[in-house]
């Protein structure tokens, strides 16, 4: 499993001549840690003197926080999973027509499979910066800039987990999945989008303008 | 080191109630992530025939992109130490005026430390972004998702170390050192982001509307 090597190890994979892992792992990678600081975050305001009217908000946020971080974690292994399972249904016989009919359903729902995971991750981020606007706004203000850093990584864990949808997508011939699929990734891609910022804005107006 | 654990427990680290490592670590990882996709897409058209042309291109520009990569895997431990120096002068006797003055030249130098560490991730993920524009336009097309994944993440590891290094700047007395980093990272953050645009662009011609 990627998740039991060492970033350093993760690292080399990812930048060796395989293509997998790839730019899908690395967006459920960015926002397993966005939503581990959020969950950091959390973890530094319960039990503060300072912060005690928000306790019960926080304790209940962290929950979330850890749910979904754990989930992301899961999707770094399964995202690389599912482009192997496209890239075995490339390498089918492909001699006679029958073969060819076999190969060719098989890419189809193997890609269909691996758009789905990436829509997962975009979906998971998008939950978890709901959790980080909370935390932003009224989480602990010393960690205020660690807040804005588990927007950035959640945002651009959606972003980039919506381009490996947006790539699947492209080599899809079933027009009704297309569809459904282009609606829901990019609401989600929106919402993200909006969150992120409004979490932006929060954790700006607490470093103040430097 | 934080490079030899394991993803899972760099992630439970990261969510612990310890402020270290936290976002300026998370910064550098998102930065050394994005160089390692550049690197992969490098590695992805090198040798093969469609791309002989810019064989040698490809091949300069993963030379810097690892360079880069090694050096951003460096900076997610020095964050982390250059934060528990300050922690460490917080810590420091206040008991006497003495020990307060020299309590608070100790916090200061190691604040001033701690911006320099994420002004370099800054630098070092604008760097790598001049890169990923290369191998945005010129790679492997059939990875073009990466691409756009290592610039999301270069730019998300570039906004989030500028968070890091305006909350750090925030508690600075020395005016002059103030200004001279507000100005770098300024304007390091508005070529990060104009690359990342163009990456971005890029990709999005190349995956095409859907």
């Amino acid at each position: 499993m990627l998740t039991e090597k060492t970033v350093t190890q993760f690292l080399d994979e990812l930048a060796s001549n395989s293509p997998a892992p790839g730019g899908g792992s690395v967006a459920a990678l960015a926002g397993a840690a966005g939503a581990a600081l959020a969950s950091m975050v959390c973890n530094l305001t319960i039990g503060k003197k300072k912060y005690v009217d928000v306790q019960a908000e926080m304790t209940a946020v962290l929950q979330q926080t850890e749910k979904l971080r754990k989930e992301l974690a899961l999707l770094i292994d399964k995202d690389t999973e599912a482009f192997n399972v496209v890239m075995a249904a490339f390498g089918l016989p492909k001699a006679t027509e029958q073969e060819q009919a076999a190969r060719t359903a098989a890419i189809q729902e193997a890609t269909k499979s691996a758009t789905l995971i990436p829509l997962q991750v975009m979906k998971t981020c998008e939950q978890s910066l709901h959790q980080a606007l909370i935390v932003a706004q009224k989480g602990n203000k010393n960690s205020a800039s660690d807040a804005g850093v588990a927007a950035l990584m959640l945002q651009a864990g959606c972003a980039g987990a919506a381009l490996n949808v947006r790539i699947n997508l492209g080599s899809l011939q079933d027009a009704g999945f297309v569809q459904q699929v282009t609606e829901q990734y990019t609401a989600i891609l929106q919402s993200a989008l909006k969150l992120s910022r409004e979490v932006l804005a929060a954790v700006d107006s607490t470093i103040g303008a430097n």
